[in-house]
């Protein structure tokens, strides 16, 4: 069976005519009249497969506009409007009260206007279309890494494939510890400001949610560089050292991050720092990118490592 | 249980602050820099519910982007862009292939970049965000209308309800009739162009989706006022003749219709139909607007006649 990525490459991109940037990037690039670019991207969240019947709903709202949001912060984008279509299995005030609470507590931190919208009965399911502008020119793509540009990521990744596996009872932690990944799976927080910061300094990004090495994947193939990624370098939150070998794995390939990974020329790296210090957001410089056979390698101390499942989360492939 | 609209209102509906129309309309209307307004409008159609799973998929293509652009078509937009979410509980090529030959062959007569989306595993759901352009401050609205207003409509309807019953088996017409009806129903034709040509002539209008009656009753609501529709006026297509009350049920109240529902100053009645005739449409003067108890009264040669079930489409309510 083809994966996500190739069903979308082969039944839904045609060339954007009148677009600056179609399908395959974290949103889609259109030029205004007067040069600034909108962006946009879209969603959907169905229930049992990206979130629980028994999610909270207030943390749902916030998480469907929140993964949406941190589509703009990957292309340095301002977010600014936003439309919701929702189907509902019924009508339960309770849940919709607290769904709307979470959802329009977050835009109005960002200021996005909620515009528009559907609602139909049906499987529980989520279409989120936000909207954002971007200076011309300045917009953060995947395909604009250059071949000697520092690897960066925000923060640190793999906390929230660990909340999963807590929450599934597969993996026991201290409680503050197992709390911190759930929050983090749960209350996502997008690098809005950091993706704006970054917009002249940065030549590509993405933002991680399909797993780090997935995503990192995706600028090695739309700008064709090689990637090594340095495992020596990786933060590692405290859940992810009590963890070994998992924790590894969902740093690397866990998803549900929500972290900017982006590249920059290695003569900037000063402006980086500078930028998400001002910022006060962590970022670490995980590798380089260079001339060489497209894909992601990993090294450590003792050279090239083994990489675990590289493969995100793809809807039909498992 | 409330109604979808109550729904809707209670808990997505803010003050829009950045935005010149929020929800509410056929499109949300957000200002540009040049001043050119952006029409958006977002919908979600579910299997079961909005369609049949035994459904052509090609005719699904067609119809999930016709509603959007009927929605710009209501404004007056000018189509440029969408995205699609789409929701599949497996994949089956033969189908995809269908369903995306006839999204954008429909999408690709109108000129819409399909620019962004999301493909997913989960129940048959799919989300479309559509985006058109509108020139200051012509977009029709539906809060628009003047007292003394004629109320126009463009070609007939009834068919596509008709259609429904054809299909469900639960009415006969003869072979070439129920065809027509079908027809209506699977392949509905978005009234871009005529929306376009009511730019500045118009002074308000709304696509035919939940029934005449009730689509004429939001522009009573927004714009405060009384419809009076004459029964006699009304365009009744051949189905629609053949099928006595059920047929005038249909014409009232069926929906699926999409076709435009107006008002335009009475002076401005040779315009009107200038601008249909140059477009090859017909257009019906089926009533006039005045001030009064804000809604809909249907009159016959012996005056005011009963309402059908005037209740549109309410995914909730039955």
């Amino acid at each position: 069976m083809p994966g996500e990525f190739e069903l979308i490459g082969r039944y839904f991109t045609r060339p954007a005519r009148t677009a600056l940037l179609g399908v395959g990037d974290d949103c889609a690039l259109v030029k205004q009249p007067d040069g600034l670019a909108l962006a946009i991207s879209t969603d959907m969240l169905v229930e049992g497969v990206h979130f629980d019947p028994a999610v909270d709903p207030e943390s749902l709202g916030h998480k469907a506009m929140a993964v949406n949001l941190s589509d703009l912060a990957a292309m340095g984008a301002e977010p600014r409007w936003a439309t919701l279509a929702i189907a509902l299995p019924a009508v339960r005030e309770d849940w919709l009260a607290a769904f709307s609470r979470g959802l329009f507590t977050l835009a109005e931190r960002f200021g996005v206007d909620l515009i528009g919208g559907d609602t139909t009965r049906g499987p529980l399911t989520l279409s989120i279309t936000v909207i954002g502008t971007s200076p011309p020119g300045l917009a953060l793509r995947r395909d604009g890494a250059q071949p000697g540009d520092d690897i960066w990521l925000s923060g640190c990744t793999g906390e929230a494939g660990l909340g999963l596996a807590v929450r599934a009872g597969a993996l026991k932690l201290p409680p503050d510890v197992a709390r911190a990944c759930l929050r983090r799976l749960d209350w996502p927080e997008p690098r809005v400001a950091l993706g704006r910061a970054l917009r002249g300094v940065a030549h590509s990004a993405i933002d991680v949610s399909d797993g780090l090495l997935q995503d990192l994947g995706h600028i090695c193939e739309r700008s064709s560089l090689a990637a090594r990624i340095e495992a020596d370098r990786l933060p590692r939150a405290q859940a992810v050292a009590l963890s070994g070998e998992r924790g590894m794995q969902a740093l690397l390939a866990g998803g549900d991050d929500y972290e900017l990974c982006f590249t920059a020329a290695s003569k900037d790296r000063e402006l980086v720092l500078a930028a998400a210090a001002r910022l006060g957001v962590a970022v670490s410089r995980i590798g380089t990118l260079s001339e060489g056979t497209v894909g992601v390698t990993l090294f450590g101390p003792g050279g090239q490592e083994p990489l675990p499942v590289l493969r995100g989360y793809d809807h039909f492939s498992r």
